[in-house]
């Protein structure tokens, strides 16, 4: 049985990681998203297991405490995080799943994930990056100044990953992705079993 | 500027590597040949340069002894070659490199090169490599069973490659190559310059 792959793509704050996402996953039906756990409220349409695991605090934290989650963060008073069961589940049956993650949480999934494909989305440019982020609202010329040096930041970290690709065009980016994703299912590390195959015969 | 990649296509006698390198080649255009060295004489049309360097034997062992070869073998009285020198020279200005190179010989090339690619074709099954042997003539089948316990043999060094490819058709095998060349292209290691850049900005 061949495993799935553990796909994960960060990237700073205007990098557009959501817009590559979601066309990646429209390419690649097979690759879904992992589902995380939190302890907000469901909304309205929103049903457990398939955007979030509901969980109530109590739960959550006992999870914790069992270290159940690859990473989690608290945000405005709740918590949000990435059940390991679940991805060791799916990955082993054969699915490959993404996961979409800021920097931070993506250096915690590769301490407690090594096989998995890290890939950093980078912006074409500096100049696009304050672009984009300027782009969001109508902030204060400080608040955008703080958000593009946390960027800036955040850009640092992408060193410590796998893949660096730049998103310059939406289009280009998931193709590069799509390559990785080929790629890496080919790995000698992936395919022993091919090996031993021919070793029985 | 960015370098080249040393991409080394290899794989047991009778896996088809010289017709997947040919259509790689082919489609990607950008990509050419390593330039091998030999001591025996250039054939009516061959070239100086393009279809091998044709070197005396003296030079030739010159050449070996300032450990010039990125490998280099014997066979029935002449000499063959991979010149370091040449390869280096072109991944520096940015071209990529195949090597189409039997299994001793790219081992050789991953002690010298390990930041080079290294592939492995797989047959599709073991019953399809002996046809393939068996194909080739009208040899006795003792020898035909000598050749293919030497490719089970060849086989089994697959596991110290980079990636394997099962080459049951070689437009899919070529397609993953080629997925594996653009992964590569976005290894973060061979991107720090990327970071740098943003780093100066």
């Amino acid at each position: 049985m061949y495993k799935g792959l553990l796909i994960v793509v960060s990237g700073a704050s205007g990098t557009g990681k959501g817009t590559v996402c979601k066309k990646l996953l429209e390419d690649m039906p097979k690759i879904s998203y992992s589902v995380s756990a939190t302890t907000r409220a469901a909304r309205p349409g929103e049903t457990d297991g398939k955007e979030y695991y509901f969980l109530s605090r109590a739960e959550f934290e006992e999870r914790i405490s069992k270290n159940d989650f690859l990473e989690y963060a608290e945000v405005y008073g709740n918590y949000y995080g990435t059940p390991l069961n679940e991805i060791e589940t799916r990955i082993n049956s054969g699915e490959s799943i993404l996961l979409e993650i800021d920097t931070q949480g993506a250096l915690k999934v590769k301490d407690r994930c090594p096989e998995g494909v890290f890939i950093f989305l980078l912006p074409p440019s500096l100049a696009e990056l304050r672009k984009r982020i300027e782009g969001r609202g109508t902030e204060t010329p400080e608040v955008l100044e703080k958000r593009f040096n946390a960027a800036l930041e955040e850009i640092s970290v992408g060193k410590k990953y796998d893949y660096v690709v730049v998103n310059d065009e939406v289009e280009k980016a998931v193709e590069k992705i799509k390559a990785v994703i080929s790629a890496e299912s080919c790995k000698v590390s992936r395919n022993l079993n091919e090996f031993e195959m021919i070793g029985e015969m």
